[in-house]
């Protein structure tokens, strides 16, 4: 399948022709890539693709969660289980499964970015199906045995400027020094500060005593710190101590994937919970309050490190017992909650929201926030800024009701730019392409409407594809 | 008024060429109406209908409720009140006050299915106002005594495929029995199984203890099917087996019309706020919990006979006192609330949720939970589908909304197909004549930004208008 | 910078052509401001405006709030600061910066509104930024020395019929006395019952106990009106009154910021916490819960005295502490709560929503509430009116939104017509002129996709601009 170079753009002939101009100023913009899921080894190692199947399909959740939608289950689909039942292990099987089922993805974000990937990636220019299956399998795995598909390759060829990946504070950052170690291309070293690849500290394990494994964690780091994190202050100085490993290795940013945007500015509450939940002694109301009280904390280190903080709330995880029973986390099970952020974040915009140091970028999964909370929030606060539309609403319809709720109370300048946020490091072009394009959309029908002059809405393009995530997310000091 | 045959497409001419195109593809395709509230001695009795005033406006709470929101009493409309003060009885009358506040109607989905039904069922090509009400009346009333516009002549011409109406447990099945007795006309026989008029399951009457007339009802079904309903397993079984008459009488599914989407799975619970309930001691809780933990239990059944549940959640019935006390039940006084479905959903989906044989169509007043909810649970769960866009949003811009915000994480797959859900016979051409065109005007956008193929767009038209229905609520297996 | 004539028109080129002739028919009739901020000694004392700075930029909190956002403070802006500290005074250096930042507003209301004001009231066409800033400021100054730009010249060349202020009851009606005291001007008495300037009853700070300083304004308002308002029967006596007060000044509606829309009608539970109120001794749930009862008691006024009522909710005052702390109220610091009206409303609507003398305007900042429980009261209750879109929604897009959500189950004739509610006197055009142009793109489009006639909608645009408002608010009784 062909891609029409007016794709995703207006029908109205007037604002397409906007939108094509606008788009053709952003287009070969680099790729700025401030939050996202790639596994930094992928790009150390720089190891060949597997096979079509593990490459796009296996590890896709927006893809078998529409499979197992109609009844395929991710065994099916070559997902591995929990408890070592046996899946599909024939790549071409699974591939031919969900060729099977591509009428599934019509008009979806996933068809666009995967249709992308096959035409502009590695040239194929047919439409998936039970009849080009093959067809399909054979070409791309040709294609993935070649120098020029090795990750490194790609990334240069991507015109990626930068790719921050994601860790845990207790993950190794073994792979950010690799790539720190690794020579330079195209004038640019591959990992460190200022690197291509850096990485951002996520310390969600660390903040949910009820998650498995957590007090091991909690002695995991303090053999990595050296800090004894038997007691609050010292667990606050490992966290502290591993944000300066994390920004040794290019980190600009924090980010917190906690349950709601609920905060609690109270260190000796927080205390008093992780004393008791290092004895396994907090009930469940505790539990969740922790890390409300800790995402305080983690401002408080913001404002003295530089860290820029995400937030990412909302999501139900495991909603589908089945389905996390079966396959773990992480498979497509997990259902947005309605979310509150006007209330919820007051305790840490009334502790550091004025903050001239401080820097905190909200995501949603509840677009009901988009006008009546985020925007009036990024609008009134000079900390807050918003995130581009996350997951579920990371789609060109999304995109569009984020900057038609968003704009005329915020600006287009208290919005942060696109991220893709993906762990398929081949889509990672197709989904800027999709962002760039929506925006420029949105612009032309502005400039169409007499809202904006053309000359404004180039400007604007520009920023949004590329200015704006380089200075909020901290790129651009680097 | 004339029907102009591009009413619903989008005014951008590449836009309309193809919507034009795509509809073309689906407008001659049979009615399928697996949720309705049409009387079936309607179509059993097939007498004629009555005056213009009575078959068009004093049943429909829709027009009924906008002439009150001007100060029109349901008093001056013929709407019957509940203590007998009359109401007024002269069909011209109430037709005269009705076409004199038409205006009220302008651009509501309301007028459109009218004016469709004025010329495409009765050939009147005017505008209805205070000048042309009794011409209107006189050619309507003159229509109505002639055999063609009979509930059946009008069921063939109308290309009806399969009407579902809507029965409590305890509401006879009489008519549908009749109608299995009616000699079958195009082919078909007009009830039973695989019938062109089946019944649908509806136990809101047996599961809400605080509804009038309960305890009466909960004898009453023991009557019926000579199970003991004194023990909460009798009642169990009292629903069994009823639910097998139904299915006798086509019922391919069951519906639930639920003050909130609430569930729980605790069977010995639920027996015993039956038990309380009997003796007229459970309290406002417990009555309000009853429901949530009986709609697990028809989960159960569902599992077992295989009846499609529809879950109709979120209308605050009866929110107007004063129009409750005066003229009772659906007379437009209910207000949609808030309704949450992630959390609530879980543990019926834990308990039934990924059983091969489970299916349940969600359906919501409250919007924002397209994108939040709807979308992601139908596109994570196997047995989740999502009905039509439900009263107040069973519109032109509630269906398009709908779309936009459900297809790119849902798909098109996971969505259940229009269901007019009306009493009003003679407009369901015009309901489905909607829902067609603005499917028709979704999918042209989607081809004329290129993110789908005319070719794929034709085939989800189709789908979507005759074969999703058809297979989502069981009715191809008939 | 030109206006274009289309701006804010649909880019479609049919649809565009009807918005065109729409508007023709609202575009130069009298502006009806039945609800706004303007101050009344404005009008009464006529006094020129000051410089530029103070006259766009430092009282009006959408822009400074923008600034603030991108981290100019309010100091810099010449915001006056609750304790003294200095801000900036030199109104050429505010402009300056104002200018510098201009950018930020792109494709927001603000900006069409400022573009506007400077082209069609003051003759300027260039486009603000940093190298035109004193070309601006020099031009402004000279022409607001002008007797053609004095407060009264102004209103009468904007063609206001009508101007709504809002005042508490213990504010002075000294300037509306004055008001009825001016000569007329065009054949209508400036103040006064049927005046051209009228003021609105409001009285939040009379019902909010925890409002600093209301037991003084309790008493004050004992002394203006003579009532003993120690006892509750005294305080409603009292506001009985001083309702009187404010018709003779021209009031036909009161106002009422809520927190949120919560209802209760229990004129003995309001007693109670108004004694212990006064004694100091009413705690945060009694506090909360007073104004709930209130708005009550102000609906039993209603139907006594005919005061429409119009209810703004579910503003969080003064979030940003920081700015509240350094600046006070009304600064931009607010922001928008989920708001829940269809449970709320129901104690008020069971005792009034019923009665032919009541009448209730909603308005919110929740636009969630739109299609799930506004429209619906709109169209369900025959005292229920929508207003306008308000504060962050008051926008293309917003109001967009609010007629795509709306009208398909209100109609047009449920819904109140623009409100400015702006203190921004200059602005009072442009804002009239984007409510006018949105409702001729949304008939438009109807008209466009045969969802309407032109002449209907034509009928109904000027209904919204002009006749709905004058008939809702109580105007054309005057």
């Amino acid at each position: 399948m062909s891609l029409n170079p007016d794709r995703l753009f207006p029908a109205d002939e007037r604002t397409r022709a906007i939108a094509r101009e606008l788009h053709q100023r952003t287009a070969d913009l680099p790729l700025v890539s401030p939050h996202g899921h790639v596994d930094p080894r992928l790009i150390s190692e720089n190891q060949p693709f597997p096979d079509p199947a593990r490459l796009f399909v296996v590890p896709d959740h927006y893809l078998t969660r529409m499979l197992y939608s109609q009844g395929v289950t991710p065994a099916e689909m070559g997902v591995a289980s929990v408890d070592g039942t046996p899946s599909e292990v024939d790549g071409r099987t699974i591939w031919r499964r969900f060729a099977e089922h591509y009428r599934l993805f019509r008009g979806t974000p996933s068809k666009m970015w995967l249709d992308h990937t096959f035409a502009e990636v590695f040239g194929i220019y047919k439409e998936l199906g039970a009849g080009t299956a093959d067809e399909f399998y054979d070409h791309l795995s040709a294609r993935l045995t070649e120098p020029a598909y090795r990750p490194r390759a790609l990334f240069d060829r991507f015109n990626i400027e930068v790719l921050a990946t994601t860790e845990s504070p207790v993950d190794s950052l073994e792979p950010h020094a690799a790539l720190a170690a690794t020579p330079a291309s195209g004038g640019r070293q591959w990992g460190g500060k200022g690197g291509k690849v850096v990485t951002t500290f996520r310390p969600d394990n660390m903040v949910e005593p009820g998650w498995p494994g957590w007090s091991e964690r909690v002695e995991r780091l303090s053999e990595i710190t050296g800090e004894d994190t038997s007691t609050f202050d010292g667990f606050l100085a490992a966290l502290r101590s591993r944000r300066q490993d994390f920004i040794a290795a290019g980190a600009t940013c924090s980010d917190h994937g906690n349950l709601t945007a609920a905060t609690e500015d109270d260190p000796k509450a927080a205390a008093e919970i992780y004393a008791k939940a290092l004895k396994g002694e907090a009930d469940e109301t505790e539990i969740l309050r922790f890390p409300a009280l800790m995402l305080t904390e983690f401002a408080r280190m913001s404002v003295e490190d530089g860290l820029v903080m995400q937030l990412h709330p909302g999501s139900n995880r495991n909603h589908n017992q089945w389905l996390y029973d079966g396959w773990g986390r992480d498979v497509g099970g997990d259902i947005p909650n309605a979310t509150e952020y006007t209330r919820a974040l007051k305790p840490l915009l009334d502790a550091f929201g004025n903050h001239p140091r401080f820097r905190i970028v909200l995501y949603t999964l509840d677009e009901t926030v988009f006008s009546r909370e985020l925007a009036p929030l990024a609008g009134g606060y000079a900390s807050v800024f918003l995130g581009a539309p996350w997951w579920f609403l990371d789609s060109p319809e999304g995109m569009r009701r984020f900057r038609e709720a968003v704009h005329e109370t915020a600006g287009f300048y208290n919005t942060a730019g696109f991220v893709d946020d993906t762990r398929a490091f081949c889509s990672i072009p197709a989904r800027h392409d999709v962002a760039r394009r929506i925006d420029a959309a949105y612009l032309a029908r502005l400039v169409a409407e007499h809202r904006m002059t053309e000359h404004e809405a180039a400007e604007v393009a520009i920023d949004l594809a590329y200015n704006q995530p380089r200075k909020i997310y901290g790129l651009e000091s680097q």
